[in-house]
């Protein structure tokens, strides 16, 4: 693999990446590899106080994706949703970290990693087929399978619950691969160098201590490797 | 373990956790703990444009902690610098998955997770042994002792390199462990219930092409158990 992933163009001068130029990564297909594969994301909104600049809040979220719209629960985000009459700008981030690199300087540390972010405005989803399609999407999004498996959605539950849709039309991913890239002069420096890998690991099962039911199939290989 | 984590009071209104209050924690041991644990946080800021809210980025970045202090590196978020004369603010937030927690009925599946949410306003570093001891505390925590076993920075490459300054003063983390929870009536659901185990696992060491040193001590054992 290259460090240099193919390039085409950013969607908008916002979505430019400005650090690192060479890593940015602007094809749709390549953001939905990235998007499909992570578990949660980060969904950043501004809150106005008087007299002063927005103060930006981070909240860890799931998500899912049709096509190209992306969905967040609204209830991951509860200040965000005191402001949603007109939508709300947001910023969703999703990162997947793959490795540690070492080099021989402090300084050419880095890290391997995929990450992908979104600028839009999130909108709150009032059509009650588009709900629930959201939700299913969001469930899929974790385990495919699991949604037709479970006790289905009830009026209460659909009410108690607000979906966000955010149109993925403006974004950017950056990807770093491959081995730590040292000044010239650095490799002769006696220390070790190289990639410590990193991956989310899914681990066996628990079975729940009311539960009787054997593990389906969906679950049997479970994994992130799509 | 408990699915109610030990609270104490918030640091502020603005970090109060309103959503699933029973999951919040504000004892500042137990953040330190999560932060430690995390490789990358995702700070949030706010970026003005004409007759507009805040435009919110979220971006993934490496950090460091010095006590109270938490550091970032300034080059992940070179919009953010645009702005810096006054300090920024910024939300920053630290995300571990613990699992997937799979429920009888789709309303009732849920994460395993620890995140610590900070407001704070981020300002540049200007003292230069400030500066290397943030940087140190950035190798460090990621990988102790790989500092003293790297080339050291030079002046060059500190003047190309801008630090943040966020102290840890106004913070919040929530946490869900355990088993999933279902309403009374749906255990009779005929579908497997429990717990996906998730982990950040550290793979092999994989060593340079152009390096022959042995994998030193502090990174044979490696791993994010602290």
């Amino acid at each position: 693999m290259s460090t240099t992933p193919n390039s085409s163009n950013p969607t908008s001068p916002r979505t430019r990446v400005v650090r690192e130029p060479q890593r940015a990564v602007y094809d749709r297909h390549a953001i939905n590899q990235i998007l499909d594969e992570g578990f949660v994301c980060h969904v950043g909104f501004a809150v106005s106080e008087p007299g002063k600049d927005g103060q930006p809040y981070v909240i860890p979220t799931s998500y899912g994706r049709d096509g190209d719209i992306l969905y967040i629960h609204g209830s991951a985000a509860s200040r965000m949703l005191r402001n949603l009459n007109q939508g709300v700008p947001v910023c969703i981030t999703v990162t997947l970290l793959d490795g540690l690199v070492l080099a021989r300087s402090v300084f050419n540390h880095s890290m391997n990693y995929r990450s992908v972010v979104i600028l839009g405005t999130a909108t709150l989803v009032a059509d009650p087929a588009e709900k629930l399609a959201a939700l299913r999407a969001l469930s899929e999004h974790i385990i495919p399978g699991r949604w037709d498996d479970s006790r289905q959605p009830n009026e209460r539950e659909l009410k108690q619950t607000s979906v966000l849709r955010v149109p993925i039309d403006e974004f950017s991913a950056k990807v770093r691969v491959g081995p730590a890239i040292d000044d010239e002069e650095d490799y002769a420096f006696p220390t070790w160098a190289g990639v410590i890998p990193l991956e989310m690991k899914v681990g066996s099962a628990i079975r729940d201590e009311r539960c009787e039911q054997d593990l389906p199939e969906y679950l049997k290989n479970y994994s992130r490797n799509k």
